[in-house]
């Protein structure tokens, strides 16, 4: 099932493009090729299409909410080193520090066009807008989707929250905002994001430089509310309307690169920030997990995760491999040929060989797992410790009296713990290594403001 | 992806083989291409090989329990109606009535050789075992797994409850019992199960008569014991083992069709009889779906479903309809011109054009779910009402004070009772359909000696 192709291949040849969609609070049960689409009342024929021409990785991880994967993302870091652990809220600097390299940056000052369209929420103010971060223009959304309930909801007046806005901005000017998002914004966005990241499509295709489009779809997230033009489309309710939208809008791309003539020389990826969300109405589907969003359950970080690059990775190849999120800055600039900071403790591990079938196994064992500050968990192997009980976003984080080990192949629900204890070494090793690194480059605390430098 | 063929074509052609592989107590979530398989520690190759060739169900279902399941893939009649809606204890005859016509029967008399084996639990003495019902020869277990285990248990002795011991036998020949079922045998008799089934494909494949092998697997049903050959396999324990034992063993049946030559004239099922095992430590997956065997809930129930008839049946197909085992009778029967009685209350549907691609859509839009002898659930299109809550088999029944209605759409685990009560009338119609058949078919009593006749 696995090519080999030998190492030079992808660094001498001309630049793959880059299409990285990535779906907010997306479950890993939604989707046809991970056991939802039709169960769920609407066929994802588009977005399985990449499972049929790509590879499917059935252990995906990413931190458990969405600032935190998004920073892991963005930086290749554990968003606990940069101050995105949480959401701060009480007018302190939110996001990333201009200090973070983000793989905007990194594939920029590699020759890539690049294009962020949807959610941030890794800093909301000048300076820390993806236009400040690597870039060349945006649009979208600076914090989230819940802010859309606001302008509408009882009792919420704009002088005691101001609404989150509609923004758009260019690499060294300013971003200006465009619309109160609302809930008829919130409907209307994720076809915006898709129109703009066509186009941004369609205009670099045709320039010399490979391009790195960031499509950061504003679904399921809470309120999980579709399009018009999808809104009753499937007549199973709005959660079946979404999954016909986010199917279409993800087909909107695919068909963008092919109508560029880049099919071959595009790397498309479909994932989802963090596991599914919880808050009802619109709670989403794990899949066979337990747990959901702002859990270190496999429900909260287990998502799905697709990859084409036709001739280079195998097509209908299946791993259950793990890899996490924080592994795509140094994946990405591998096969991009950009840099990777030396100067601070990266955590993203290069999955290229695995991603392109030179090994058969992930070049990671294991991840620690935080929920917000609190490291909760290990993840090894088949194997999961916890040392914090928390089933969900709601319930009180509980110190577990002796940690909980689960063998995920024989209790995928993590329902009945183990004496495994030998585990504990190889996941001890892993915390020890992160705090070891801790001592030489302190965290950068939440809510630091720029300008950040490390204190030598 | 559907396949439009002329209604007269499978009639008139030779009339095709089938392998119908029934595993037991196998749940949603165990095989690669229901999302286990590597995410279970092994691989399942041979069995996804089908999803691959032929059509795949999401939405079969089963009834909740062994017995009961196998009575209505045997009869195409809910298992209340002829008295096998449990086990009996106690003496008294078990299993199903001579008077019942079942598909090795009807596939008999239509002219097929037929071989039942594996676990039959259909009737555990003469007159009642498969050599009686239909099948020319057969081999097995008369009853179930977790005898096994009796041998060896503390306190047992056989003068209180005699062992249960592999049988065979032949058409018009009485059976005779070969060794003790004990945990040696159920480690072996998976093994041995294939190879009679593959002796007589080989043998029948050669002969003029089509043939229905009835392939009744024991795994993963309690003790959980892979064949020695296979322990130790995976490295990821007896569970994995047993996956890659099954796995390996549908390939040696796979296998036997393609060295017979007769592939493309032979339809291969496999399934399960019905949802995942629940006892500790050998408790198994439902995926993502809440409950195990013995609950009416999606757990329970729905199995996984595979079935391939080369160039008959569309390969890579993906069906989220509603099928349920009962209907495995008139189908097979449609399909292999056999008589299905008319004398009687037949539940099964024949769902020949749905499986052919001559309809997108399933004969069947719902049916009544029994847990034991009380009437559980009712599942209709994408819903599901349960007179009865009971999680899993150990709690007790308890009458819900209303009945609780599920959108399996929008809350798949079956957790958020709905206000869609308009969906109460098709269910009820449901109910009163089978209601007022009864009134003039009364229900065969559990432990109903032979000869049985119908009162007029």
């Amino acid at each position: 099932m696995l090519f080999n192709i030998a190492a030079p291949t992808y660094a001498a040849d001309k630049k793959p493009n880059i299409v990285f969609i990535l779906a907010d609070n997306l479950g890993y049960g939604e989707i046809g090729s991970y056991g939802g689409g039709l169960t769920r009342g609407a066929a994802t024929p588009r977005i399985d299409s990449l499972a049929n021409e790509g590879t499917q990785l059935l252990n995906m991880n990413m931190e458990a909410q969405c600032t935190p994967s998004r920073a892991s993302l963005m930086t290749g870091r554990w968003a606990i080193r940069s101050g995105t652990h949480s959401v701060p809220f009480g007018g302190v600097a939110d996001g990333l520090t201009r200090w973070e390299t983000t793989i905007g940056e990194a594939l920029s000052d590699a020759g890539y066009a690049t294009g962020y369209y949807g959610k941030w929420h890794l800093g909301s103010h000048d300076g820390r807008l993806p236009n400040d971060q690597g870039f060349d223009e945006w649009f979208g959304i600076p914090r989230t989707t819940d802010e859309a309930l606001w302008p509408t909801a009882s009792g919420w007046s704009p002088d005691i929250m101001p609404p989150e806005k509609t923004m758009e901005g260019k690499k060294g000017e300013k971003s200006h905002e465009l619309a109160i998002y609302d809930v008829v914004q919130r409907r209307l966005i994720d076809a915006e994001i898709t129109k703009r990241s066509v186009a941004f499509i369609e205009r670099e295709a045709k320039a010399s430089k490979p391009f790195f489009a960031y499509v950061a779809l504003s679904q399921p997230h809470l309120p999980t509310l579709p399009n018009p033009a999808f809104t009753g489309k499937t007549g199973n309710g709005d959660w079946a309307d979404m999954l016909a939208e986010m199917d279409a809008n993800v087909g909107q791309l695919l068909d963008a690169v092919d109508k560029a003539g880049v099919r071959d020389n595009t790397i498309v990826i479909f994932t989802s920030d963090n596991g599914a969300e919880f808050v009802k109405p619109w709670d989403g589907w794990s899949g066979p997990w337990r747990g959901q969003y702002f859990t270190a359950l496999e429900g909260g970080i287990r998502v799905p995760f697709l990859i084409r690059w036709p001739g280079k990775i195998a097509a209908r190849h299946v791993s259950n491999e793990i890899v996490h999120g924080v592994d795509m800055f140094a994946t990405l600039a591998r096969i991009a040929s950009a840099k990777v900071p030396t100067d601070r403790p990266m955590d993203s591990v290069d999955q290229s060989d695995f991603i392109l079938g030179k090994s058969e196994k992930s070049a990671r064992e294991g991840f620690p797992i935080w929920c917000a500050d609190r490291l909760t968990a290990v993840k090894w192997r088949n194997w999961k410790m916890h040392f914090i009980r928390q089933d969900t976003m709601f319930d009180p984080p509980v110190k577990n009296p002796v940690p909980t080990i689960y063998n995920l192949y024989t209790d995928p629900r993590e329902e009945k713990p183990t004496a495994d204890t030998w585990v504990v070494g190889p996941m001890l090793k892993i915390v020890g290594a992160f705090d070891q690194s801790v001592k030489h480059y302190p965290l950068i605390l939440m809510g630091t403001p720029d300008p950040y430098t490390p204190k030598k």
